[in-house]
């Protein structure tokens, strides 16, 4: 992979080797020439749209791919004249009002965002403009399960730096969710058609544009891999059951998570009807729900959600709706041809992770046994042999850190994957603790720092303590990805990758000293999540 | 000044010449050990207190420095045990909820954050952590009229590289806005006296807390210098005019308007009035204002003010109340002896701004000439003629977005200051043009981020162009504000300040090739504001 390499930058204490003139600061090692006074500009179906440059890389953000109505299918964007500005992001999918700092904001800094139904919006990091470059793309599906988050929702998921390291097309997007991406009334007349799953059709309705339009951003629309976290991940998969997905990628990563989470066709019904009556409204006054203040609208939905989960004894949340038409049960037979890479970070657990300022890594031998004992009971002891055999590099501490059940679901998605694949399956383990605060373990989330390789922002060098194993990690993992991206495989020199399907257990494990092993570690998750 | 100079960083194309060891990153010239894995520990009133170093800036963020119930005055924090994390900004107050990206979002990018009626945060930028260094503490109140706005709204407001270039204690903070700042219900109880003033009591807070615990923090609390941009600019000068302001700041910057903007006692009166009105209650019940949601507190409370402002024909907003008591209609005599600048930029109205995309530059004499007869009919001529000879190295097209009633403004501004001054009285027209998108004049707002010497972040590098010219002015407009934050005179090598009280119109106007003039802009301004 070529990886592209500033002899200096605009600004700071190298710019003295760079030379500048109004508007133009030129680059010396590749001769780009940045001008800052006339953006680049791109036509697109509909119109022509004005970017920016991050240094080299052609950046346009708030591409509106799709407009709908509340509850409505995603349709075209209407042309428009003259050049339409794509330099800031778009409005996200409204959501709960934020009222509380996030917890994990020092290690995960948020970007907090202006919320509006009309968030259609998709952002894209090219090298190049031009339509014959051909370059893999590469689509981020957020997380924040499928009720919140955004394309922009955290520093980390800016595609700047992975688009230049990787010589790729990152593209990132908002869709609908929530009640507004799930809310199923396709009970109540035509025009309310899938509306059980219009979150997953404006992720389509992004998919198709990018099929569309991609070249002229240098991209290749016939490779396309698309990667999520968490939600992210979950809607990766589903879209691996929705026929209509077929063509639309190539390629598909899974990152803590890798199961498609769904709503039955019985639940969404019900909770349907539930936020009518939660709202004092009958059937034939279902088209008020177009009218109401999204807040009470999302106030009457998640009641009835709540209530619904009570009812059903399953762990549902805001999903799409498997009404095996849109959203099947099974994997779509295209799916069998997609490489795919699931895994999981190290500690998934959020309220374990942020004890940090030294105390764990200060922790006596006692203090160690005592917390483990606390926590898994008599398997402790075993729990201890089992991990230290399983990662002699780490301190034993680190076993109560550990995220069992987060294993164990990768793990029979792996093998769920597996069953139809033709295509190779790989597996993966981000166990690189941040030297920062006495020492952050891998938390859920915290893999994508080092995928969109982003620890030089100055925030994630700040959340991550920015020192040479950052940046190392960073390369590795990102490496990873973008090779999956070109080839198909995550293989880089000297961290070769093998099919799970191959090595059972098999599990490329990232940290310090990155290395792929067998981590046959379903005794001690056994041991862990006995209780 | 000394200017810190980073041999390296811990990161990107310079990390070669960087020896980093887990946790730690060396850096070569002043030989900082930046230890991430043990952030830095101050102990102030009430407790300890965990920071971070951003490079090799010690920082601190969402300190609380008082807390208050909703109306209440604001009361000392509690105590605690232990090592409170002051990691990430605090919670901003609340305001109206935004469902569109603002408008300059690409020129003046934001930082959109959680909100919560508990606001009263601040933060910390230092370079040292003992208490004999005492250096100058800059304390940035933030715009947004008295209705919105925070510490952290945008990217320009971080602290860090201003206090590294002029080695000061940057603080910054948040305090209660809007109807939680301002609504006057000291006739309904003794409880809720000067509740028209919360907002201002809280930045008085602020400043006390200061006063107290900045010596921790390297600072001098012998010498604060407040400054404000628009609505901080109106508290920065309304704090002269408060008794009890007296000793906790020491020079005043008043950027892009200079008067104390107040709501007279029979107006606040009447909002309180109506805004209960509004929501049904009688003055018996006073108290449910405690209880009410936020929203619909501000929504019946907006409408009050909106409808006093009709009756009253004066162009009212939430703002600190003028009570005669604890804002006094004039000056204080403590204010005599603060020295004080007040300036503005060449573009004020963002209206006619942000058309950028070289249009401007590239107008024709024919298209500069058309413009100008329809903005301001027969009086272009002499328009053309005076702005030629005041601005000779600018566009004639630059005209068409001078902001003449700013100029005014800060003119009435300088006089009334002078008459009570003994302390010199400065001003400044920030006139630099940002290479970017086609040229962008200097908007309301466009001179922070350069006071902040922020041109270096990745989001203003965008949003100026990051050129040389760019880096230049930085250098010279935070020099200035620095130089003023050290000795009360703003000069440097090469650009000197004269009061303006000693040259009529004397003016430091920052460009490219920045100098003090005298700027006999009246005769303009006079024909510009003809209509």
């Amino acid at each position: 992979m070529k990886k592209k390499k500033w002899l200096s930058r605009a600004f700071g204490v190298a710019a003295a080797a760079c030379m500048t003139v109004s508007g133009f600061s030129v680059y010396a090692e590749e001769a780009v020439v940045y001008d800052s006074m006339n953006p680049p500009i791109v036509e697109v179906e509909g119109g022509k749209l004005r970017g920016f440059m991050n240094e080299n890389t052609y950046s346009f953000l708030g591409i509106q791919y799709a407009t709908a109505e509340r509850f409505g299918q995603p349709q075209p964007v209407e042309p428009w004249e003259g050049v339409k500005d794509a330099q800031v992001y778009g409005a996200v999918c409204p959501t709960n009002k934020m009222t509380e700092v996030s917890s994990d904001e020092f290690v995960w800094p948020h970007r907090y965002y202006p919320s509006n139904e009309t968030c259609q919006y998709l952002n894209i990091w090219t090298q190049h403009l031009d339509e014959t470059a051909k370059k893999p793309v590469m689509v981020f599906l957020h997380g924040g399960a499928f009720s919140n988050g955004a394309s922009n929702e955290t520093v980390a998921y800016d595609g700047k730096n992975l688009s230049e390291f990787g010589d790729v097309v990152v593209v990132t997007l908002n869709h609908r969710l929530n009640v507004l991406g799930c809310l199923n009334l396709s009970e109540y007349g035509e025009e309310y058609e899938n509306s059980g799953n219009t979150g997953m059709a404006d992720i389509v309705a992004a998919l198709e544009w990018i099929q569309d339009n991609i070249e002229q951003f240098g991209g290749d629309p016939g490779n396309v891999t698309i990667f999520g976290q968490s939600g992210g991940s979950g809607k990766v998969v589903t879209l691996m059951h929705m026929p209509e997905a077929e063509g639309l990628f190539h390629k598909a990563i899974a990152e803590s998570s890798g199961t498609a989470s769904v709503l039955l066709e019985e639940e969404s019904l019900k909770i349907t009807e539930l936020t009518l009556e939660n709202l004092g409204l009958d059937e034939s006054e279902v088209d008020q729900l177009k009218e109401i203040p999204y807040e009470d609208l999302l106030e009457a939905a998640d009641a009835a959600l709540a209530t619904v989960k009570e009812e059903v004894g399953r762990n549902i949340s805001w999903r799409p709706l498997q009404d095996n038409e849109y959203v099947m049960e099974e994997y779509c037979d295209f799916a069998a041809e997609i490489p795919f890479i699931a895994g999981t970070n190290f500690s998934e657990r959020s309220s374990t992770v942020f004890i940090g300022d030294g105390r764990k890594n200060e922790w006596s031998e006692e203090e160690t046994y005592a917390n483990l004992t606390e926590m898994y009971g008599e398997n402790a002891d075993e729990i201890i042999e089992e991990f230290n055999r399983l990662f002699p590099e780490k301190k034993t501490a680190d076993a109560y850190f550990y995220a069992p059940s987060y294993r164990n679901n990768v793990r029979s998605a792996l093998e769920n994957k597996i069953e139809s694949a033709t295509a190779p399956v790989y597996n993966y383990l981000f166990a690189f603790e941040a030297p920062v605060n006495g020492g952050v373990t891998p938390f859920h989330c915290a893999e994508l720092i080092y995928v969109f390789h982003n620890v030089e922002l100055p925030e994630l060098t700040i959340a991550t303590g920015g020192t040479q194993e950052c940046l190392d990690m960073q390369d590795v993992v990102a490496q990873a990805w973008v090779n999956f991206a070109y080839t198909g495989d995550p293989s880089q020199e000297g961290l070769e990758w093998k099919p799970y399907s191959e090595v059972e257990n098999g599990t490329m494990v990232f940290d310090v000293n990155s290395q792929f092993k067998v981590l046959d570690d379903q005794k001690m998750v056994d041991l862990m999540t006995a209780k």
